[in-house]
């Protein structure tokens, strides 16, 4: 039995609960991360985040998904991470260096009236590499390629962010029947390692509604490489120019892609939702 | 903008939000309950309870569902309502009058240590005439009748515990697949009002493992009611004595048919998954 304080936050949906260990602690952590992520019988969450102190960074961010298993990093998670440092104290810096598994991030965090309202995450650089991806295909850039998923031609780019995405604009999201089409493209024999999947609309050179198919999970409300991978597609194509707002399930992010330094900028949301206790 | 404490607890695996009303306040109920259900960007539940003084009884049970919406009565919920009210100190009694739409609803507390470990609640009686379930047949009772449902013909039961309720005994619910027949026998023309299904294996003469196809809901880990209607219809086809264990995703529920008072008696877990506070 163990009581630990947490919070629960969300970053355009994609919520996590997260420990602040310099106060905290939480033993077993992969079996109560699994436990507490639970929605009915836990607190119900994508993940828990143990906010940390670091030897390299300002801070340090310790991460597992729902199954227990420990993740690497997630840009929805770091935004929260950013408010909670800063709105709860323990931080007064506005510019933010996290350690992540995935390498340390920098945050920019936007305050007004003393609370952080969004936070601007260095997303790093796109790779437009198929193998590298990877997509099967010998070509330099996979930009606007013709692939046939379920019998109909698709018009795919293909953008890694870390993670593998392919995107593709339509017409209408809101129509889309993701769940009968996404797994198709999930398995598609191009992906070697499968592939998210974001189905984007174009609104205008400023404005993209997408949605994401995510590799194992399914549909999901936001998905920040998604978001970053479906503006550097759209710039590809000659959609938009370097930055636009990407209008997601479960929330706004605003994606620039700087072509100068080569980095994608991530800037969005983190909202806490309740604080709580927990014997566990 | 409000602020109030709360409690999240499930009993089997249905999970409400607590709140004591004795000491707190909730505004705009109705939207407030759908805001802090939503598993994402709320605290995630099946609906809002609130614990109220009452003119009749000893407390007032006042319920709403996910979507807002009032709710009239829930064995699951009324087993956490007991227990809440007797951990925290509200009484010292262990039986307890608890006013719901639905009626006053007699719980009984079974305790040890100084907690509740089980709730006992009176379900009512069971009604079997298929015209008041509603079933549309004119017959007497409903019992073992043939029911073809997608091309196969299933010995269904039919048992009203408030709601409708069609149980079929299988071999073995591991392996039915739920989400393809579940919805045929919800919509069967048979069902005028529609109809919540019960799957059951019969284990021996004492457990009964279930699994519940909910009208509108789909499969959900516990139906109190669900479980009730199951064991009235395994005595009426002699497959279980007046008691039995039923084994339900969630947990188990100890359901007596108490045949001399025509009365169903659930007993079941209720737990604390753990406090917080939410400013809305």
């Amino acid at each position: 039995m163990q009581t630990f304080k947490f919070s629960k936050m969300h970053g355009a949906g994609n919520d996590y609960i997260y420990v602040n260990c310099f106060k905290e602690k939480v033993e077993n952590i992969n079996e109560t991360a699994k436990a507490v992520s639970d929605r009915h019988f836990g607190i119900g969450s994508d993940g828990l985040v143990l906010i940390c102190p670091s030897d390299v960074a300002d801070f340090r961010m310790d991460m597992y998904n729902s199954d227990g298993s420990q993740a690497e990093m997630c840009g929805n998670a770091t935004r929260c991470v950013g408010k909670y440092v800063y709105d709860r104290g323990l931080t007064d810096k506005t510019q933010i260096t996290l350690e992540t598994l995935a390498g340390i991030k920098i945050l920019d965090l936007n305050v007004k009236d003393g609370e952080v309202q969004t936070v601007r995450v260095n997303m790093g650089s796109p790779e437009l590499v198929p193998k590298n991806i990877p997509i099967d295909s010998n070509l330099d850039r996979f930009i606007s390629e013709d692939v046939e998923v379920d019998g109909k031609v698709y018009k795919v780019t293909g953008v890694s962010m870390g993670n593998p995405h392919a995107v593709t604009f339509i017409d209408d999201t809101d129509s889309l029947e993701i769940e009968k089409i996404g797994p198709k493209f999930e398995t598609h024999k191009l992906f070697p390692k499968k592939i998210n999947t974001e189905f984007a609309q174009i609104v205008d050179r400023n404005t993209i509604k997408m949605r994401v198919w995510e590799r194992g999970a399914g549909e999901t409300l936001a998905c920040g490489t998604g978001a970053c991978a479906t503006m550097v597609a759209a710039n590809l194509n000659g959609l938009v120019d370097d930055e636009a707002d990407l209008v997601l399930l479960g929330g706004t992010l605003h994606i620039k892609w700087d072509k100068n330094e080569n980095k994608v900028y991530m800037t969005g949301p983190a909202k806490f939702v309740f604080d709580g206790t927990i014997t566990i």
